[in-house]
């Protein structure tokens, strides 16, 4: 999915920022719906990357057993690597390891209306649907944010446009904080918002993939699994037997060739389904090869770094060190403005 | 003023912990209403005692002069030791120093209702009051607050009535968090209150004694400046004439008397106002007298301090990292219940 142009044009390269929460192994729909942008950005940009492991807590109203966030972390920091984000080029660090997330988003407290936060889209319907959430953190959520993303001083933000209104927040909150703590020389950026196509990618029955859903191929899945995959998901349900003609837009295998077939291989498929010259099967092999074309390389990448399991805590602790440092010197400014030079 | 038996009597010594926001040179209110309480629980327990500098920031909606914050820690440190705090018996420390408040307030957050906060007296008064005040760090200061006490795992904190709620809602915010996070073996403990007379101590004019009223006595004034405030301050306002009876309850004085003179005093004093047998300056000496004998060991212990200027920083160095040593280990607690062990 391609970046959108944003409403100020972002000159390169420049920070850009962006977060994950700790979801585990990811799967097709990450890929598509974010993590192809990443690898995409960093062509480009000063990229810094992070484990949101905070934000996860936002919404989460049970306790996790020991070590599942942990391995939740590893196993997504490995697809993230298998994907082809360059830690040598690339920022990647952990939220929670950063302690001046937590202090910046304290200090920002302090001059940030409730309201701007009560307003929030995402919060009033969220709590609306489950009372449980309407927390003090919940309702700070694009508050830490807005601190994820001043800490770095970030021009660009890769959001889907669900997400905009937390970056016009941030906006609002350097806004109002240089204005009331200095004024002759602003301290932190006020980044733009690079809308990313975010359109859902479907899922195996057609809905939108999601874990929740049961319904997703995993990038590391093995090509044994993706074959047994693609081969049962259901397909156009009036097309019964082998020579009655379906219709591809009522097919959830649809979806999938317009994410992975190139022009002639949808005519093929949607001319055949159409008039029952190929099967199901025939119009699920070039998916199958495809898919499984596109995950070779990640789980090649994926071996080389399970092969040593020390190796991807070293990338995220050298990411978080200098992601550190760089978060540092911002507070240093921000404590500086506030007078607590102490 | 004396430490009023809380609902659950504290055994010692156990941890207290208390804080001061950094209003600069204290005054007698301060001495009276706080100060003269920390020197006597020293004697018995294990005291935190810190700076709130952060909490400064919530009500304080214009910018401070550059240096000006610092020197108002400095002297309200240089008070404290001066009134007799001991750095080798209690721990001093600032706040904005030790990141872990601001780390345990953003993770307390996630499981703290916002509806726990919004229905605080202190926070609805103040709103109403000043809708500039509608801050989300102003809303949430009650749970900065429970940050700083359960970070230290204090068994009782000394408040006025009106605070007493916050620590009410901090046992909630502890409870809650050992409920859904530690069930089996809680991390935080719950904190009486130990409730402090913090009746208002009475400044030149009769009111409460404040800066903003201009009618204090700072616990540093000189001699001669003290004499002057008491020998140039209001009396009885229908004793026109040295030969008119007065009235002690009606005269600013007379809360001076019950703070500092003995009763053989405080029955002179009464008598020769009503029988009009001594002037208003005669009534004045004793108290002049006692002002400047309870001054002059602070005075004395302030010049010390002031003649070595590293003095008073190398004693908040070493207690602020002694805190940082005790906000470490529960933080680390916290992080591993919440998962967040990565």
């Amino acid at each position: 999915m391609s970046t959108l142009p944003s409403d100020a044009p972002l000159p390169t390269p420049q920070r850009v920022l962006s977060g994950m929460r700790p979801t585990g192994a990811l799967h097709l729909g990450h890929y598509h719906g974010a993590l192809k942008n990443w690898v995409h950005l960093q062509n480009e940009h000063d990229c810094f990357f992070f484990v949101a492991d905070w934000h996860a807590l936002t919404t989460q109203t049970q306790r996790p057993e020991p070590g599942v966030l942990e391995q939740r972390v590893y196993d997504m920091v490995v697809d993230w690597l298998a994907a082809g984000i360059d830690p040598e080029r690339t920022t990647l660090f952990i939220q929670s390891r950063i302690a001046e997330h937590a202090e910046l988003f304290t200090l920002l407290a302090m001059s940030t209306p409730s309201s701007w936060l009560e307003r929030m889209p995402s919060y009033k319907e969220a709590v609306a649907d489950n009372r449980e959430l309407a927390t003090y953190g919940f309702l700070g959520y694009p508050l830490l944010q807005a601190a994820d993303i001043l800490l770095y001083k970030a021009s660009g933000v890769p959001v889907g446009e669900d997400q905009a209104p937390h970056v016009e927040v941030t906006r609002e909150v350097a806004r109002r904080f240089n204005h009331l703590h200095s004024p002759a020389a602003p301290i932190l950026a006020e980044p733009v918002a690079m809308l990313t196509d975010t359109s859902r990618v479907a899922g195996l029955d057609g809905r939108k993939m999601s874990k929740s859903y049961g319904n997703t191929i995993a990038m590391r899945d093995r090509p044994e699994v993706v074959d047994e995959k693609i081969r049962t998901m259901p397909t156009d349900a009036q097309r019964v037997r082998r020579g009655d003609p379906g219709e591809p837009s009522r097919c959830p295998v649809w979806a999938f060739h317009e994410l992975y077939s190139d022009n002639e291989t949808r005519d093929w498929a949607a001319a055949g389904c159409r008039s029952a010259a190929i099967g199901c099967l025939d119009c699920k092999q070039p998916l199958i090869k495809a898919i499984q074309a596109q995950q070779q390389p990640w789980r090649e990448r994926a071996e080389e770094l399970l092969a040593d399991p020390k190796r991807v805590h070293w990338i995220v602790e050298v990411g978080t060190e200098r992601a550190r440092a760089v978060a540092r010197k911002t507070l240093r400014e921000v404590r500086h403005a506030l007078g607590l030079s102490y």
